[in-house]
Order: structure tokens, then sequence, then C-alpha cells
């Protein structure tokens, strides 16, 4: 096992990465940017390095974090989600220095990261894709060409993209032209290439990805899926394990395409394979190569510590489980508390956190680096907090879900937790009917009032006097 | 299903009970006496009422607790545990002014709380019982012969004991007398009652509870045991679900023994039926009737909420499962962080709690009333925190335990974390043997160093510098 790890993250995953290695053994380094300074990862850590002043740059300085690693006697890097995890890049430098990546190795993440290339794998392998391109579109023409053939709504990727960025949507022919030069802009910009491929879109369709794990020994194995069609604007906001809509044959039939898609790319580690599913049509969309936000409602609701596992797997041992060992066991909903502020159209609400108190009692899980004084740094995505709520039966985990947001004290930023109460009050939502439309379609559930905290409030209007008075 | 509950609580488990009524729509009513007017049980409850300046007298009111459940329209009380739970009068005045005990009625209550009653009761069942006098104990003569018959050592006990209180051992009959005298004593001041019995003590065995549910249908089940061994001074530290101790069909015996005592007195709600067990022999030790403190490793094993079904089962619901639909999976610990200096003889460490951050991540919960800047009152038990851990494997187990109680933030008071991390990294612990002898026979736990946080150390400086300069 290793003796030392370096985590090439921070904020919450850091954190996450860092208890794992507390648990078995492990000696965790943490690396921090000027905003990061007073950040929970590197104080929980066993030891952390300033990699810089500016906010990003040090955090995907590839050559600096393998360096730190080398120097500091890391046998192995843990890249977390976001940043560099899905950078090839890294995991080749780790191997040509001795270190170990904990991830795919980088040809395998190189060719599903390249959007049109993890289609064509997978229709080699048998799984079927969404409708589109057989690659790249080269130009104009033949995107216009493809979208009749295929029909409308269409939508352009960037064959780098991740994340829900890099995808414009076309109704009609008309639209056609104007996405097309979109795309290709914001793909460059973004991803550095202005390589995009075409896809049917498939409108209210569920989003259901399935967890897998992979060993150097030839151990594939699924651990079910999770639901996150919950989406605005692409972007996950809550997660839902197992989906409610799956049949149990549809629960087996995507885990074993889960698992024929790793095994044919050769995959190594955890991965996430992603499917559109509307009736009975599914469709893979991509793999994601790294650990996500939302595995934790996959631990809760199969026991399995999916970090450990990946850091066991990159040392070289066999899987802990056999498939048939893999159980799941009642219900759990991740929320996506991020430093947004819902009815000003999620307009980021960074600050300071005046008081953060953690929701307890059964079935809660909380993953997070903010604590009672914390200041949000502007410059990192807007998640602050990932709740994660567990329960026998569907209705007992909205419930506890309500309770556990109640019960959560997290002032001084505004943040999307009572949007997601509305949802969960929702009676459509109760029932377990919801696609990636839901959040479009139900803009009523941004009509909620913030109940103030008493303490809040008093602060607030002794604020309000000091101001007017002069002090 | 009620519509408003009147908490008969503080602490820790007020909040508990408060969360289930939050998660099942149900209206919760707290109370509170002048040194818990600060108490998270207050702020967290929909309505709370003062019941006096007295710490502990209007805890104690069974009259002024049931006419405020009427005067507020509560449908029913929950007692929680400690204080009135096992407290046959509330049960009964409730059930005269028609609210509803959440808990047995008050004649099975009496019946067990009566432990020679509770034994004769076992012993008709055919639930075998530690050797012992038939009922009470006349006089000393008496006592001496039995001991004599029966063989040292025993213990006496007091009638209506509990909680570890009211136990007098003697070694051998010089013993004897002493003995006696100061266990009349201490049960008449405790507990009201002079009556005592005599027992064989059962010198490292196991304590092993099991948790049953009955419903008013017939319908009785068991949530699989606890091992409550790790004790000092016959009380409970540190619980573990499920035993390591028991074989499979012990297990299935303990539970099957645990089942037909409930059924034997007609037991409805939740319960405990206690055993020692050492070797191959398994004896009945006694039935607690109430919820308690260590249910919250059996819901991490089986992932039923206890709480919440004590609520409905009150309600006249059927339990919500049937006993082979109850399976276990993994393990869990509970943790009683105390307010105590295990160094200093674990000697009460009452005091404001200067800085409290929850741990979190995978398989760890909390149940607690502290925050920061909370004054822990010297009128109470010193439980201010469970911490409770749940892993795969007994290992998985331990780890995160360690992880936990070193990831948690509780500065201000001392408290018995760090004596919890020494008995996991204990290797006769670690291989899953221990026993009630196991504390006393490792004085070496307490050869610990607490680990200064630098803030707080930094904290402890400054306050010198300054009384020093006499600031």
């Amino acid at each position: 096992m290793f003796r030392k790890l370096l985590i090439a993250n921070r904020g919450e995953i850091a954190v996450r990465i860092g208890r794992a290695c507390a648990e078995m053994g492990i000696r965790s380094v943490a690396v921090y940017t000027e905003p990061d300074r007073f950040g929970l990862h590197v104080k929980r850590a066993d030891e952390a390095y300033y990699v810089g002043d500016d906010p990003l740059a040090g955090y995907l300085d590839v050559r600096r974090l393998v360096d730190l690693a080398r120097e500091t006697g890391c046998d192995a890097i843990h890249p977390g989600y976001g940043l560099l995890a899905e950078n090839a890049e890294l995991a080749r430098v780790c191997t040509e220095t001795g270190i170990v990546f904990i991830g795919p190795n980088a040809d395998v993440m190189a060719r599903m990261s390249d959007k049109t290339s993890a289609r064509q794998a997978m229709r080699q392998a048998g799984v079927p894709v969404t409708p589109g391109s057989d690659g790249k579109v080269p130009d104009l023409d033949e995107a216009r060409r493809l979208a009749g053939k295929i029909g409308y709504p269409v939508m352009f990727k960037a064959t780098s993209g991740g994340g829900g960025l890099g995808i414009r949507r076309c109704n009609d022919p008309e639209q056609l032209e104007q996405a097309w030069h979109r795309v290709l802009s914001e793909a460059s910009k973004a991803f550095g290439s202005a390589e995009v491929f075409l896809e049917k879109c498939i409108d209210d369709s569920h989003h259901i990805e399935v967890q897998v794990m992979a060993d150097r020994h030839g151990g594939v194995i699924h651990l079910f899926e999770r639901d996150c069609s919950i989406q605005r604007r692409n972007q996950k906001l809550m997660e839902v394990a197992p989906s409610p809509h799956l049949t149990p044959e549809q629960r087996a039939y995507v885990g074993e395409l889960a698992v024929r898609a790793a095994k044919t790319v050769g995959y190594e580690n955890a991965g996430t394979v992603e499917f559109l599913v509307k009736g009975n049509e599914i469709y893979f969309m991509e793999m994601n190569t790294r650990i996500q936000v939302e595995h934790t409602i996959t631990e809760a609701i199969t026991g399995m510590d999916i970090v450990r596992e990946q850091i066991r797997i990159a040392a070289g041992l066999k899987l802990s489980f056999r498939q048939e060992d893999v159980r799941h066991h009642g219900h759990a909903i991740q929320f996506r508390i991020n430093a947004e502020d819902p009815r000003n159209d999620f307009l980021p609400s960074f600050g300071r956190v005046t008081r953060y108190y953690a929701p307890g009692g059964p079935g809660v899980r909380t993953d997070t680096a903010i604590y009672t004084g914390y200041q949000i740094p502007p410059y990192f995505d807007a998640l602050c907090l990932k709740l994660i709520v567990w329960g026998m039966s569907w209705e007992e985990t909205l419930d506890r879900g309500i309770r556990a947001l109640n019960d959560m004290r997290l002032q001084g930023i505004k943040t999307t937790a009572p949007f997601y109460e509305e949802i969960l009050r929702h009676p459509q939502f109760r029932r377990g009917s919801f696609d990636t439309g839901f959040v479009a379609a139900h803009p009523e559930l941004l009509n909620y009032s913030v109940k103030r905290n008493p303490e809040e409030a008093a602060l607030a209007i002794a604020a309000a006097i000091a101001a007017h008075a002069g002090l």
C-alpha cells in the first residue's frame, strides 16, 4: 500500500480523499494556492504545500505537482474531480516519474475524453449510442445534412467538452448556423479544440449513470446507477440512487452495458458510464474517467467506500468485492448545496460563512470544506457542501431530506438549499416522476420564502443600526 | 398519526426525537428548565416551554408535563431515555388524560423495572436467568446463606436500580456485611426502595443486549444485538453491533429469547433485553423498557429508524417490517463522547465548548446538542455527543472510528474521545476480543497524549500572556 499520497485538488473532494487516506494509514499531502490558505483541506492534511498566488494555475500545473509529489516522497497522486482529473498529461507524467496516478491510464483517458472516439468505441462494443455524427462534423454543410437526416432538435457538442459545457442546441434548421459558430468559438476557448460532433436531442429523458470499478486483474464490476435528471442548463443539482425510473430489468441491462463498455476500452479504476434513457430507449452518452461529485449516493446504497477502493486498485490490489456481493439497500439523494441564489437566476453568492452547523442524526452525511468564518473564494465552483440523505423507502428519504435541509445552519451566503426543499415537496417529484426537463418546467419551484433565523435577523438589524449611526 | 408531540427530555435525545417528528410531519414541543434555556433541543423544536428554575425538577414533574401536553394540544409524549423514561406513573397519568405515552403500558413497565419480578417472569417463560435469589433478599443471614450456595463472587443489586447504579460486589464472605449495608443505603437514597436481590457475579463476560420492537397487533420482532462490554464501573462507554463474540447460532438464539421475553410480558413498543454471555452460557440480566442511548448502532446496521417506529407503534400502526425483512449489514460502533477527563479518573469536565466542528464523510453519524459557544450545564449527565461510525468490515469500522474521532473538533472541555482512540488501536480490541473486564484490565489505555490544536494552543498562550501582563 502507498505510504504517502498527494491530493491534487481542493475543497470538499480534497477533504474526502484525505479522509480515505487517514482510514488507510496513508499520509496525505495537500496543495493550495493563495485564496485557499485557510482551506479545510489544508488544515486536515498531514502536510500542505503552497503552489502559487494565482488561484488556479498551481492546481493545474502538472509539472509542479508531480515534482512536489516526488520531492515530498509521495507514491501516488489522486486528482479528485475537475481540475486535472481528466488530464491525460498528468497521468502520463506520473507514469514517467514512477508515481502512481489514481485513475485509468493516459491512453484510455484520452480516448474517452474525446467524445467521438468514445462513441466509436461503444458502437464497436455493441453499446447503443445516441443517433448522431460518426465522428467530428467537418463543416456547416455536413452539419445541415446530418441534422436533416437525424431530425431536429439536435445538439452540437465539443468533442473535448464536459461538465455540461460546450453544448449548443438547435430546434430547427434556422438555428443551425448560429449554433455552429457559437459552439466552435466556445469549444476553442474552453477546451482548446474546435472539434464538434452532432447528436440528436433527446428531450425530457432520464440521465442515468452507472458507477463501474475495474482492477488490473480483469475484475470489472458495476455499483448500480445514479439518476442525475434534476439539472438546470445541463448542470446537475440533485442526484438520486437508485433511479426510480428503471425497472429491475433495465437496471440489470444498464449495469451490463456499463461493464461491457469498461471492459471494451480496458478500463482501470473508478469510472462512470452515462446513459440517456427515455421509455425503452437507452443510449450511451459519455464515460467519465474519474471519481464523480455524486459518488456519495452510490456509497450510501451499497456501503462501499469508492475512494478507498480507487486507492486499493491503483496500488495493484484486486477489487474487494465480486459483482454478486454488491447489493443496494434503500434510497439516497445528494443535494449540491451551491453558493448561489436560485431566485436571482442562480447568481453566485460568494462571501463569508457567518455560521455553519452540520445536520446530524440517522441517514445523514455531509461532505464539505466550509466552516464558520470561512470566506468562500470567488475563483472556484459554487459547490460548498454536499448533503446526502439515505432512507429505507423513497418517501422516508424525501422526508429526511427536508428535515436535514432544515436541520442545517448555513448563514452569510445564499444557497440552493431552499430550492431543493421545494423540489422534495413537489408532488410530481414525490411520485418519483422527473426527467431532465423537470426544473425548467416548474418555475414555481422558485416561489419560496426564506425563513430567516432569529439570530441572523438580529445581526442584520444591529448592522443596519450601526451603519445608520455611522459607527 | 399524531399531530403534535411533547418531548419530555433534553439534550441529544430530545434533538433526536424532534428529528423523527420533523420527518413524520408531527409538530414538536420541547420543555426546558433554566440551565437549558440555550439548549439545542429548545432551538430546534417547533414550540418550547419553560418548566422551572430548578435544573431537574421540571423534567421530572409528571403532572406539570402532562398538563402542558394537554394545554398545548399534544396527542402524545415521548420520554426519551433517563429522566421519566421508566416512570410508570407518567405512563399511567398519560393514559388517564387521553395522551398517548410512547412506550409500553404502565403495568409492563412496573413489572420490568422491578428486577426480581422481571427475573421471575423470565424464569416462567423459560428464559435462563443468572443464578441468584428468587426474589428480594429479606436479611443479612439469608444473604449469607444464598451467597454460600451460589458461590462467590456475588452482587447485590437494587430491585429498582438501573443505569449501573445500586450495585455492590462481594468477592468473599468478609465483604458481605459491609456491601449489604451499603447497597441498602444507596438503594433507598437513589431509588426510594431498600429492596435488593442477590446475583452471581459473572466476571469477564459479554454484555449483549437485543433490541426488540412490538406492536399492539401481536407483531414482535428483534433487530439483532448490541455488544456493550466496553464499560467502566458498570457504565457503558462504547457499543458495537453486531457483537463480534456471537456465533450465528448464538445470534439467532438470543434473538429468539428476546422475542419470547417480550411476548411473555405482553410488551409493546421498543425495548431492550440484556444478557450476560460467557462462552456457551447465556443469562437474562434485565429488560429496559425505553429507547436506549445506543439504539443508533442498531439503526446503522439495519437501516431502521427506531424512534420513527416507536411513534408509529404508539399511534396504533403495525410494525413496518416482518422479522424476515430485517437484515444486518456491516459493523457499527457508537462512542459516547463524555465531558470527562479519562486521565483524571474520568472527572467531569463541564464548561464552555469553545469550538465544535462535526466530523463528516462516509459512514459517520453524529447525535448531539452541543455547538460552538455552548455551556455544558453541570446538572445533567456528562454525555455531550454520540459519534457513530459504520463500515463494511470490522477493520474498516475501526479505522473509520479513528479517522472520525480525529476529524471532529471539540475544544474547551476534556472528553473521552482520545481514550476511545486508544481502545480502537489496541491489538486485543482489534481482534474483536474484549469483555466487561477490558477497560479495567488495560490501564495503559490512559497513557495517551492529547494533540493540542494549534489554534487552541495560540489562545492558551495569549491568555497566559494577558494574565501575566495583568490585562
